[in-house]
């Protein structure tokens, strides 16, 4: 065997023990190109940083590090105007760009990667990309919120049945109800801010997983790239996929949430319920049945859930078991994250413009909220303050209910003398417990649905967006 | 507004009532083209049985039906040289193909659609599809059951510690240890042929989810399409991804198979194992560390699983609670199945071949398999035939074993009168005990490790693969 | 140190070797006997089998077999009775009973371990296990798929809105509805029978993982147990979980269907459809709301869902990258079987039941029926019969409806004057396409929703039950 | 039908318009006693907040508020001495006690309920105990966090390889290896805070989940019960089951991180690793083998990976698309949050007293190091130093190691001359870059394995535990 370094000639930068090319399935199945090229320019960023470091601490010299950055921009450009020349057989975007740096600067190029592994650049590339787009996300979710309270606003004064178990239970403002999205999606915020600060950690230093000997300054490379904290352990820097798994986990928590909103979106639009219509801009028809108006949108962001979900799973089933540090395994940490953030670009927006563009029959609310049975409570309350136990009182009501239905009436065509019968103070007059505005407008506990505390619960939430 | 049906220049099938075109940002986030362009040949097909039957039961006349099915047969070569003109405003591939072929013949382009939804279009389009899968995967599962039938051969007699919770157990043949994936593979298949079942249903006809008034045929659509049973009920023929969820099941407990055995591969491969080495076209190096020889294609395989096991669950999450017949959620139906067979269908080959050129290290195996404490489970065997009860000759044996690491020394370092010490029929000559090959050699039932019970064990595998 | 066997006062059958006891919290840790408990009846039924293929092999005397087995029958009534001394510190059910043999017959206890492993003794008992519970839930899976054939029938003639997307798309007779369910239960059997066949594999004689040296007949052992078949290689007989993945994955794919179904029953049950009562028995009150009825064990059991799908994501987490043989890990896979088990076993009675008990209000069915855009897919029909190709039909009715919706109007209150100014062919009489009962009349298709149709669809339904 | 409240005699508190009792199994099927007994001590926490509140703003007088404070501290007293009348028929463990309170104090009970519903009751009590419970787990968290400090310090100096893809890539320091697990421990404490954060919201006087007319004061609640915050939406504080998620999603985070550790400790006690001994407590044998010292408690921890993960699983599906505010499907919220907090509360003991009683075999680390493969990368940063691109020198070390390998010798036993083939800066000594102490001492950048950087990890370490 010859044993001169020039001799074999090999393509890839790991190549020199290895006596055989991988095949070309084993390269179409372990590249990760294909789903990696989007982390280009967080690739060219953090070369770009780390040259300047290795210039600044002197570990290579000015000259060099002025030509390796001049390349690295011009391959920005090659990929910004699309001419760039991807090669498969490079596997993936980070030792294409080396390579194609090579091409234009020859051995110099190779000297990108001093003091630096694969591992901890294509830890920084996810760590710069995770952070710009959970910013894009956030910004999202702030016009999703401001959306509501809009809506909030636009539907002062509507009631709709509040309802459990998709039961009519109470009368509340129609504001109220969408405000519980807007409180959901903060906390979904919060969420988002606690995944990007475990996201805002500067892996590149870390090496394979043991650190360098170069006299490298990590804290330079983190403050050029604005990253507030280091990972403190090499090897967990090269081994965290954490901050990937906080956004998946925010993203599951939002989309359940969002497939609630969506699945009343539904029910609400059906011809039953009626309480809405949306824009024909954001419904579909059918090939078959030419009366169909059919709420895809809405439904497909519910169905979303199951892929966002899923790629949570995903990641978590991978990283189960890995022994320290790098393994193969956690390439997949990339598809499914990539995915959702797609996922949340595209449907948020969507989202948005499908609330601010629907419209409510009033009519059809109005006609569902005067069902009195949805006072009920307020008539064990009205027993509650003249002395009766509210487990007593509850009782009361719920047999005037029972022979209401079985008479096939309503409470309020009980008449003065058979309500006494269930208890001597419905004698009186009730006809305010049993009108729903009055009952909505009663509710004035913080928080509650009584068009005061609404009032309030909108200056908190828009306080909350600095509005 | 007007009232006649050709003013409104609408593009979609469907947009009769409409008044507005959904928003470019809409058509985006519902349209499936981008991913269901891979069921084309199977909506062509689906669509030429149709139109067939449709001749046949005189719903159409047999002159129409010869345009519609050369249209189609020049669509179908229009996609096969990659010069279709798909346009994602048709949202999906069935709509873009009618599209085409109405731009080829003008309204009787149209006819196609008599007698059928979109609804049992597509899905009789992913039955075709899934069945056609089914049988490839099949094809590789079979593949890799023969690979390690070779490797069982091949590697004859040589032994390995058999492990239990990673401690070496028992000394077991290597082709044994092999043959166990051998009969996870058939249960696999026999998974697999289950999930075909289920998709061996023909559901066109279902129409939206009614049925039809015209006086169509099934069974014939299903004969020419070579469907073994039809839905009997077009509600569920329409609702029904159970074959999907069925296919994804078997693609879960195979992906988990795979990943025991290429956790082996990992650890067998480590230095500290040493028991094989995998060829270096399965292997690749470190950008950073000269000497690495990374087993990448074991350890993306094992990471394989999280991808697969997320797809079952986001479409368990996504069918979950869903009202009958079809809701648009349904449509994410898609892309974790594609994705599921597109990676087995990359991996199983090349685990086939990685397997195939793996080389052993026999005598690293060997030292191994040197262990005498592998052989205590003989020994305890060995006073139990001499009246000992079992419960207590394992006592006896601990305690020996308890002793020589006290000690510092093996088992057959223990002289005749030490050994009888612990038990008076272990003064006898016990060196056979203590030979891994023999005590291999000893375990006769039935599907143990025996030479000759693994010789039975390979003849009944090979008849499984009617070899 | 000592070297008599007799002299360590050690508890556990495996401490030979141990020189300390482990701690309580890791014995508490460790131990399954909490839940494998329920096991008891299977290891014993399988001790008994074992013991007496040992007796019939002359491996131990038939006396000793006789007393062995006097003593587990004894064991047998002890735990039937309540009055069993369980003992955690003897970690599961296996060693329980094995101690309280040895208090009972003392060293002759012992040898009911002969030939046998922990390993393969609890793999046998779970087969065993799994194989009754199997029979008790198709059993219960029967006895609801005859509750929808006697509601089927019940409900004869009555109409339905079927939905699409949650939007009225066509009228289908409630029995054709509630047989797509009946089809569904019947798949989940067939995909029950898939586990049983996977489950019906007899393990023991896999000593701990390698096969034993004494000569037993497995076989045998198979025969007195009633399985169909062995496993072939010893490692897959202690290393396989399938046929526990096998059964939570059918136990996932049914709840999945019986949330669909319970989905409806509680949409049914909102005051805005109203198409449905359940029964008093099947609903519960609000502690707050006295007019509240809700559809509580529908949800619950829609709920369900979520534990199931969790027990499955359970077990192939667990069994992920585990090497073989046997790990603890797999200690695992019993909770959230028997979990599973149970909730099968407690929902489906009772839905059953509330099924059987529900009343329909025929009322307003008939009401939501009465919308005669349901009827305008055979509007389009029926121009297709007259010509017209149904993508123009779909069209001309979908501006009819768009047209009908903006005057406020119904389709049968267009005179025949204005309806043919959308097409000729609507100058004549086209009241019964506008009759929702003509119109699911006419969908006679195999499969289809008109009586005649459904009525086949049952017959055949009671074919497969062999009713 | 009579009309008086006291005629009926049924049980429950919502009975009064129910003409049927539920049966026994749907009683048992939907009842959650059995499990959320263990929310008493919270909810009579709960209940006498809310007294003392009601009392404060005189909607019961005081006098009444004393007697029902008396009550309840009478029951805690009798659920303390396991006294207490636990009776299925009554649900769930809030209607035992209230029913208790009741017969203590008759009508008077009743008033406990005033202006509460069951919704925000039971809300408010399982965020008390979410609130608890994370305290104590992190309270344990913490101690695994010290044992591991502790071992970073007993360890220190002590070389082992440091691993990517279970091959050996760069002699690290145990200690480095060990913190890497302190600080993902350290960031599942922040993502605790987080969930902590997300619990602490007050959600009681949400009413069912409208609000309350009664003048309650629900700050005052929320001080007295130690919450940072309310819940700003009533619909949202009975809708909200965000905090659970987040919890079950820290703890999936945390136990893939223990996977990871014990996946670690078994590889390490295998016989081929050979790296560490775990104390005979926290290890078991086997029945079949007298050799076997199984890690079984580092297996079973691995394991718990699967039900944690099962139970996130669980509780996303459940709330997939349920329309707000409160469904029956959500008691199904409980059990997998109370079996994971178990399991932690369980395990992270254990693993704490695991690690600190395991012992280390530095010999066979000492022979693992001594592998001088593992300095190729600081012989390819040696000839960076002279001027060598890295990619070039990578090349080089690559064929130098190839070829020892083919000869099978030590880079080591390469003589000068031999070296100088491969470059001639490889004539002079590199002894120091072939001493794995040394190739450890240089990566003292910071976070990297030196000594040096490694110590002021440490003091980091022990700074966010203000050690």
């Amino acid at each position: 065997m010859a044993i001169a370094g020039g001799e074999k000639k090999l393509k890839k930068p790991w190549q020199g023990r290895f006596t055989k090319d991988t095949t070309d399935a084993v390269l179409k199945f372990t590249a990760s190109l294909p789903y990696d090229r989007r982390l280009a320019f967080c690739d060219i960023r953090g070369s770009i940083a780390h040259v300047e470091m290795l210039a600044e601490k002197k570990i290579i010299n000015v000259d060099e590090a002025g030509q390796i950055i001049s390349g690295l921009e011009k391959i920005r450009g090659e990929i910004a105007d699309d001419c760039f020349p991807y090669d498969l057989s490079f596997e993936d975007i980070h030792m294409n760009i080396e390579k194609r740096l090579t091409e234009m600067l020859g051995s110099l190029g190779g000297k990108l990667h001093t003091a630096r592994s694969r591992n901890d650049q294509v830890a920084l590339d996810m760590h710069l990309y995770v952070k710009e787009e959970i910013e894009t996300v956030d910004r999202f979710l702030k016009q999703l919120q401001e959306t509501l309270l809009v809506l909030a606003e636009r539907f002062e004064g509507v009631l709709i049945p509040g309802y459990t178990h998709l039961q009519r239970a109470q009368p509340v403002l129609l504001a109220h109800h969408l405000l519980a999205y807007f409180w959901m999606l903060q906390r979904d915020r919060e969420r988002l801010e606690g995944a990007l600060r475990r996201a805002d950690l500067m892996p590149l230093g870390a090496g394979a997983l043991a650190g360098t000997g170069f006299t490298i300054d990590r804290q330079l490379v983190a403050d050029k790239l604005g990253f507030k904290k280091l990972y403190e352990n090499s090897i967990d820097a090269v081994s965290d996929r954490d901050y990937i798994i906080d956004f998946l986990s925010f993203s599951s928590v939002l989309i359940m949430h969002l497939s609630r909103l969506c699945e009343e979106l539904v029910i609400w639009s059906s011809a039953e319920f009626g309480f809405i219509e949306l824009d024909d801009a954001y419904t579909t028809g059918s090939s078959m049945m030419p009366q169909k108006k059919n709420p895809d949108v809405a439904e497909l962001i519910r169905g979303k859930t199951g892929r966002i979900y899923g790629s949570l799973m995903s990641i978590l089933t991978v990283m189960k078991g890995l022994p320290l540090a790098y393994n193969k395994d956690m390439q997949e940490d990339k598809e499914g994250l990539f995915d959702t953030i797609d996922t949340l670009k595209a449907l948020l927006p969507v989202l948005s413009e499908m609330l601010q563009t629907l419209t409510i029959d009033r009519s059809r609310l109005a006609a569902a909220v005067d069902d009195d049975y949805l006072c009920a409570t307020d008539l064990a309350d009205y027993l509650v303050r003249r002395g009766v136990a509210f487990r007593d009182s509850h009782h009361i009501v719920g047999n005037m209910i029972a022979f209401c239905k079985e008479e096939g009436i309503r409470l309020r065509e009980l008449d003065s003398e058979k309500r006494s019968r269930f208890h001597p103070a419905f004698s009186e007059d009730i006809s305010a417990l049993l009108d729903p505005a009055k009952v909505a407008e009663a509710r004035v506990s913080r928080g509650g649905t009584a068009p005061s505390a609404v009032r309030e619960q909108l200056q908190l939430a828009r306080k909350e967006l600095a509005l």
